[in-house]
């Protein structure tokens, strides 16, 4: 067997399908967010960032990074070992304190992402409660997937925010067989929203347990922050509503929000969250900053809904297609991986402006998208740069436009 | 169902076999390494922690939080998005280079922690190799061994260290048929070291892939750091090494040093490296800066060793028992779940010292122990207390005294 062969082939593979993924090198400059240095072969290049995740541009926010620096100076750098043994600080209880708080549980667990929190809270609710099946929201993320994957339960697929075949599904099950609904708020490429209380009727009609994925939703709806069930006022509805710290907290981890029993369960049998060094001490102090001051303050959550109508309003007018959806996640349709890979690079060379294409097999083939998050932190101005280099770019490739019905 | 009840039964019986853990609250204190304060409903005690994998005090070196600082002033809080989606930062991109060149290989690849880099790395290797086998010894730490479970290989665990059995398993499989032996060097429980040498022999003579996890080594072994393969001169001799940034380098993260093809196969293809937030910047900056300090600097290396010797030597003075190894850990053997929980309460108590008992199933029943990690940050007085509180609760808890060879 000649393993580098084997390399270099899948790897030649992935770039004879246009499906090789090439990064981009940053450095974003704190306190004048959305702007970052792009390093390149030519050197670090001034460029506008249209695509990030840190919805709110909270990473730069003074009091989530003072929180930091403080307890950098307090405890040092990392926790030193795992939650068990010599890692759980203050700083984590602090934090699960918090989220408790803001999902209206009783208790909360911290992970090292949220890719771990989806795998491992996912994953050890359906490898230990036995007989149960999982029922999953199609397009549900890569983390929930492998969860429920690496558990080995019975699983049911059922079609993206879809009722009645989430119905049938779990009326074809046995009534008092375990179950548990897993699907998301805010669906990240689409930006569409799912059904939550519909779909918590369901769960109580059949007996299901629900898991909610807020990660592209706290911090940016609810009068706190709690989300898209906090503003429907669903949360106590939801068995288990997982997070994030790493999007519009601003920072990074993830943590599952739930009853006592059930987050000591997981705590007590989670294999991805006993056996791993616990975040920094300054993570937690980072991110507990954040989601305490997104409690208080709905300035930043005004700010962000009206950037987004902004830039939709302005597409509009030049006719660039964008999917419409009820949340701020704004897909521009390209629908050609080479065009949309095309406009990226131009956008960066041309204009000083990022936006990473998004292709198959993030997306189906066809749906080729610029994903684009505005900010609090993007200015008028930046909206402005942004929706007249997509135009001219839409007219050197020849796209096609909406009707300008508004004109 | 009744899942509340499931939850409180199986967390009930966990507590009757005496295997629920309970966290110990801590805030280290930083300059001072190892004093912390120990949160109880007393309010914080002073204390000194005896079981840090924090194993040489990086944690709280000046150059590691000067760069976390410096980072988290010119880049913000968090990344902002996946690798792939505007988190790949500049600071990252220098981390992975300081990770190659320690090890010598031509890429590395950075994972947010030690597990996430051994369930991805391991998991996508041998999902992706049609045909492979997994060659795993049966000490394992739990992120390969569910690395293995989720790629669904075919596998065979070999008997801890036992070239013997390694060789009859690698002998029965086709030899043209693609083959990974995954081990460790040091073993964290137990402290022993692998025979790398002789398993790369045997990997050479069966044409398998060697996967080396140096979480417990790096840093601490070589002259540089790069671990025991580094000591050893083997570094070129091993496929792929794996090592963290949250122990001896006392921050978070863990990674894969290999080549080119290898580490950009993994990137390509492994599902928890691509759909998760990166690391904060100012987590990369200040991992590098612990990489490279330690690369220079053998001082911390050479106190740590003194310090683990002075222990052991304190320990058999009082013919406490403690298992010999040649390496940095030191597991004092109580071989009792209720002794060793009592002899951690008390020394946490009345003497002001914090050591995890360490109970099944993290080691097997009959070897209950206390896991004493010596480092630099340890003054001779702190050994000295230590040795003399073990003393008293030896003595309290009538368990048995090795022969004092030595007076």
């Amino acid at each position: 067997m000649n393993y580098r062969e084997f390399f270099q082939d899948q790897l030649e593979q992935l770039k004879e399908e246009g499906n090789y993924r090439v990064f981009a090198e940053l450095e974003r400059q704190c306190g004048t967010f959305p702007a970052a240095q792009s390093y390149s072969s030519q050197g670090p290049e001034d460029v506008t960032v249209w695509c990030s995740n840190d919805y709110l541009g909270m990473g730069q926010h003074p009091k989530v990074l003072a929180a930091m620096h403080k307890a950098i100076d307090h405890c040092g750098a990392g926790a030193g070992g795992t939650r068990n043994i010599s890692g759980t600080t203050h700083q984590h209880v602090l934090l699960e304190q918090e989220l408790a708080d803001l999902h209206g549980k009783d208790a909360a667990l911290l992970f090292t992402s949220g890719y771990v929190s989806n795998w491992a809270a996912l994953g050890t609710l359906a490898a230990r409660i036995p007989g149960i099946t999982v029922l999953s929201d199609e397009l549900n993320h890569a983390s929930m997937i492998e969860g429920i994957r690496h558990s080995r339960c019975q699983k049911r697929i059922w079609k993206h925010n879809d009722l009645e075949n989430l119905e049938r599904q779990l009326a074809s099950l046995p009534s008092n067989a375990p179950k548990l609904i897993a699907f998301e708020s805010v669906y990240s490429m689409d930006g569409d929203i799912a059904p939550i209380a519909e779909i918590c009727d369901l769960a109580d009609r059949y007996g299901a347990m629900t898991y909610l994925d807020e990660v592209h939703a706290v911090g940016l709806y609810g009068p706190r922050g709690g989300g898209i069930a906090e503003r429907e006022g669903l949360m106590d509805r939801l068995t288990v509503i997982e997070g994030t710290l790493g999007k519009a907290y601003g920072v990074v981890g993830g943590y599952i929000a739930a009853s006592t029993d059930l987050v000591d369960f997981v705590r007590s049998f989670a294999s991805g969250f006993i056996f791993t060094t616990a975040l920094p001490p300054a993570i937690a102090a980072g991110a507990a900053a954040s989601v305490r001051h997104l409690k208080q303050s709905a300035e930043e959550r005004k700010l962000h809904q009206s950037r987004v109508l902004e830039v939709r309003n302005r597409l509009d007018e030049l006719g660039i297609p964008h999917t419409p959806n009820p949340s701020h996640i704004i897909p521009v349709m390209v629908g050609d991986p080479i065009k949309c890979r095309f406009i990226s690079d131009m956008l960066m060379r041309d204009y000083g402006i990022y936006i990473q294409p998004i292709n198959y097999p993030t997306v189906p083939k066809g749906t080729e998208r610029l994903r684009i998050t505005p900010s609090p932190v993007h200015s008028p101005e930046d909206v402005k740069r942004l929706v007249f280099a997509l135009g001219e770019l839409w007219t050197q490739c020849q796209l096609a436009r909406k009707p300008m019905a508004a004109q």
